[in-house]
């Protein structure tokens, strides 16, 4: 298995590098006060440092269930299982479904589709329109694969967001083909417009929806988690054990903290969504201005802006890019086959405005040289 | 698979149980303040937060293989993979090795048993004797299967030590017949008689080395590690980064802070062994004077006594112990075959002096009725 081609770039930048490369958020976003707090109020009970359980704690448990049921997601405890970052719920769900055929779209989150591919999963891409995969293809193709990993909230690389109807759509075929459906949604709470409503919530027995707080409140912790029915939950509980026992304590026990507060929640999550919005208007107004050949639409969430050089070789742009310090990744990356996309994936969240500028004018002289 | 029994005990007791199920590390010795002082210094840094690398933190690497080197081990940072808790150390290796065929001890620990059998390794016991496995029959075994698994210091469960002369004979086999070594060490630091060797220290090149802080800090952190040759290591990095990205940050950062006093953790050791020895002698003396029939050696370390009741119906016991309010596991459930061991194994670290004399007392009865 390659390793993921973002990280070797991540771990071969240095501090004079301007990263549209990577999926960081910004640090300067952390409610790192608030967390503190949180953690002193935690750390001082024995309980928090002792083995817990391996489903996860049981008021963080409950407080994810509040988020959606404040959706109008109908949630209980029961329906969430804790796992060491969303990465670990893509895990154990290819570990489970290891051998299977899945539908995925073309392009797809690296993490996940290194994780089939680790178990061995068949992966059948169907491409990414403007709002999603095509419905009639999914239906085709579930005729024959029935399991599938979808990413409808700004996905990560393409930015893709599916519409109502699009994700009405999907669930319709779903239930009426006997499908599965992983959702990801690490990106559903950091929208720009709205937050739709995800597919699960129509088929919630026939999918598994995954979320985390990597992009919301702090990566570091290593918290995301699966929503699903108790009977499909039961049956990940012992590949969970078997991984790692159970996910940090201590993580678990400060969001469970922070989490008391939603006000608190919500109030952080309005002050990400804003300032995420704002550098997504200025990192494309910069796009807009300097690098008018590149096509692209601007997201209504998350942390990418993905888009189209026609005729370049993207490689070799990134090859004199990174000799001036500047790195971004090519989006053939994010595709099972091989592919000359012609797109590039660019994070907006950790440069400063003049970063940015300057990124951008490093990628229009290296495309005119 | 099936889940742990040992969880399944643990989640079936309630406040008033007394427990010898389970080994839950005494939560009174936890050095909370000093993790908690550590934790406030580290979680006012932006890039405590942030993500971090697969392989681990470089400064907790650092001080792990200082830890090595203290003791006369050769070890550097490239020499550990920092993974989430000793769990996840068992499945990446299990999840690398498999399909394969593995020499485990009878009995071994439930935890890797499990994590074997999820990725079909083959596992050929051999039975443990007062020092360790026979030399002679892992020689044998040796000439057809490759990789092994031993616990050598302070077993769970049989709390089995490998004696000095033993470990090299293992050591020295394992050279000449090309063997790969899983030494799994969570309990290597509960001494309360002398630190053994490393059967890893003489064959650095064919081992894999694991250590974990769950035992001798706080297992909610869930952080381990394994030790072997960089080659090694880069094999397993692909399949951590799939299961998790990387280990909990916060974790990380408050252990790379506690261990920039060696001191510090050294004299935390200390009381933690003096601690669990004098429980172990109080626990031991109250058997030997009330249930003289328990045939068992006291343990050289570790967090258990292990023993035989010879004649007894051990599930039957347990069951009416458990109507009483006192678990215990029996030792057939860490044997992978069905067998009758007659034997049971007894935690000691977590119940007070008056909890074991009303929980022997409980054994007793139950034995006499």
């Amino acid at each position: 298995m390659k390793r993921s081609f973002i990280r070797e770039i991540l771990e071969a930048t240095n501090s004079n590098t301007i990263s549209f490369a990577g999926g960081l958020p910004n640090h300067d976003l952390f409610p790192i006060e608030e967390l503190s707090q949180c953690a002193s109020n935690v750390l001082a009970q024995k309980t928090t440092w002792q083995y817990s359980t391996s489903n996860g704690l049981p008021s963080l448990r409950r407080a994810i269930a509040n988020l959606y049921n404040q959706e109008g997601f109908e949630t209980s405890e029961e329906n969430i299982l804790i796992t060491t970052g969303s990465q670990q719920a893509l895990y154990i769900l290819a570990r489970y479904y290891q051998n299977s055929p899945i539908i995925i779209e073309a392009p797809s989150y690296l993490g996940a589709t290194n994780s089939f591919r680790l178990n061995n999963l068949t992966m059948h891409p169907l491409p990414l329109r403007d709002d999603g995969i095509d419905a009639e293809q999914f239906k085709q193709a579930s005729h024959k694969t029935k399991l599938s990993y979808l990413i409808p909230d700004y996905q990560n690389p393409s930015t893709t967001t599916y519409s109502e109807t699009k994700r009405q759509a999907i669930a319709k075929i779903v239930e009426q083909e006997g499908v599965v459906l992983i959702e990801d949604s690490p990106y559903s709470d950091i929208y720009f417009e709205k937050k739709y409503r995800p597919i699960s919530s129509y088929i919630p027995n026939r999918s598994f929806h995954l979320g985390s707080f990597s992009k919301s409140l702090a990566p570091s912790l290593r918290i995301g988690w699966i929503r699903a029915n108790t009977k499909l939950l039961d049956e990940l509980l012992p590949i969970k054990e078997s991984i790692d026992l159970h996910s940090c304590g201590l993580s678990q026990a400060i969001l469970s903290e922070y989490l008391k507060g939603t006000l608190r929640f919500q109030t952080h999550l309005q002050k990400l969504q804003n300032h995420y919005r704002n550098k997504m208007n200025t990192f494309c107004d910069l796009l807009d201005t300097h690098l008018p050949q590149f096509q692209y639409t601007r997201p209504q969430g998350g942390m990418f802006v993905y888009g189209h050089l026609e005729g370049v070789d993207i490689y070799a742009l990134l090859e004199k890019c990174m000799r001036a310090n500047v790195v971004f990744v090519p989006a053939d990356e994010f595709f099972i086959d091989d592919r000359q996309s012609g797109a590039i994936r660019l994070n907006f969240t950790n440069t400063t405005p003049q970063e940015m500028a300057k990124g951008i004018e490093v990628i229009k002289r290296a495309l005119e040289s």
